[in-house]
């Protein structure tokens, strides 16, 4: 038996999210689908972690174990033959027994895209968020010091995240500005449910000044989903990175 | 009489290009369309040129005639309304008679994205042009020199371009790599009928070890199309902006 790992990517669009649903086109589906048929035994992957649904990935691990002999570095390549364009394997390789995708996950970077303007642009609108009021870099800046460590994140997580354990750990939070493009990276040791696009949220309401940088430490600590800003749209975010 | 300049934007995924076509879903029709109707007049545009089919603008330029008593910097916000997503305008206002969107224009800026890896990305994919064979940004940037300044760029357009004077002058090009990601920015005066598309073709073949970065200038003398690259995809290409 041989341990796989594979880094792929996907474009979330036309995908009910990533875990696998019967009956629905998930991202998780299509993969075991493809590496089924290839391999000629039934896969089952084991992803770094799921996105929500619309979430795209420029860079998502999982692993599988096979008996195939096929070599490992040839996977990717075969496989994507048998992959939608929308989910592509760029690399393949053995590993050991011990690495778990999801486990041995170290830290995950996320890219969330904003545009600052008050009309709606039709280039930007298929990868970022337009938001009409004007965004205030600096006083976003001072609202990610109070998120940026080892906290429980319970506000900023979905309800449906059923999870007892909320703390995580937010190594960081940079936010750049370009011509009216606000990128934010963020990368933790793991997030819960919804936590990216609910922290973005809340960012952009300091941003837009509907919340005062320095409260963003009240949210954190209330635990309360409902102090925290709203859940921003799915189709912007990008998971970019998993680091083992 | 009043002469209105407007900017827009679109996305060019859905449209038969640029100028208008009976019976075709093109960026002239509709905006003339949505105009015609806010105005309660028959409007017709003169945009600062063509984009040929699939091609985005992230800034596009025309001009019009209204007699129309509305405030110019509304009819941004009022247009909007009667267009579809895959258009919007983002600025108009009054300009003197003596203004041209396309004679006055005094230079374009494209940007063409490619994506050099072995694998398809589908989140690349969408506005980049894969090219799988290693590129040399260093012998690209070689071959730019013999292309930038005032020249006849016969080799470089479309042989359906039925233009005499085929003098251009190609103010820069710039080629900056970031993560396999290699952006492409053509400045100039103006541009033949698929000349950036036939540049940047000829500047992958360069890239690529097909054509020798000293033999683009003998390209470009010969003024011949059949010695210079491949036309590329039209997705790819995008209009920055138009200067005044």
């Amino acid at each position: 038996m041989n341990r796989i790992k594979i880094e792929f990517a996907y474009d979330g669009e036309k995908f009910y999210g990533f875990q696998s649903l019967p009956d629905k086109r998930t991202v998780q589906n299509e993969l075991e689908k493809a590496l089924t048929k290839l391999l000629g035994e039934d896969i089952k992957i084991v992803a770094s972690g799921r996105t929500d649904a619309g979430v795209s990935a420029l860079k998502q691990v999982a692993h599988f174990d096979t008996n195939s002999s096929i070599i490992a570095t040839n996977i990717c390549f075969a496989v994507n033959k048998l992959l939608p364009k929308d989910i592509q394997v760029f690399s393949s390789k053995k590993v050991s027994d011990n690495f778990h995708a999801r486990f041995s996950a170290k830290l995950k970077v996320y890219k969330y895209l904003v545009y600052n303007s008050v009309h709606l642009n039709p280039v930007y609108e298929k990868s970022m968020l337009q938001v009409s009021k004007k965004l205030d870099l600096e006083k976003m800046k001072i609202a990610t010091r109070f998120l940026i460590g080892k906290h429980d994140f319970s506000a900023f997580a979905s309800k449906d995240d059923e999870r007892k354990n909320c703390i995580r750990d937010l190594k960081n939070i940079e936010i750049y500005e370009n011509n009216g493009i606000f990128e934010f990276i963020l990368t933790g040791n793991a997030f819960l449910y919804n936590m990216v696009r609910i922290i973005v949220g809340t960012l952009i309401d300091v941003g837009v000044g509907n919340i005062d940088p320095k409260k963003v430490d009240n949210i954190l600590k209330s635990k309360e989903r409902k102090f925290a800003g709203k859940l921003v749209s799915a189709h912007a975010l990008t998971l970019v990175d998993v680091k083992y």
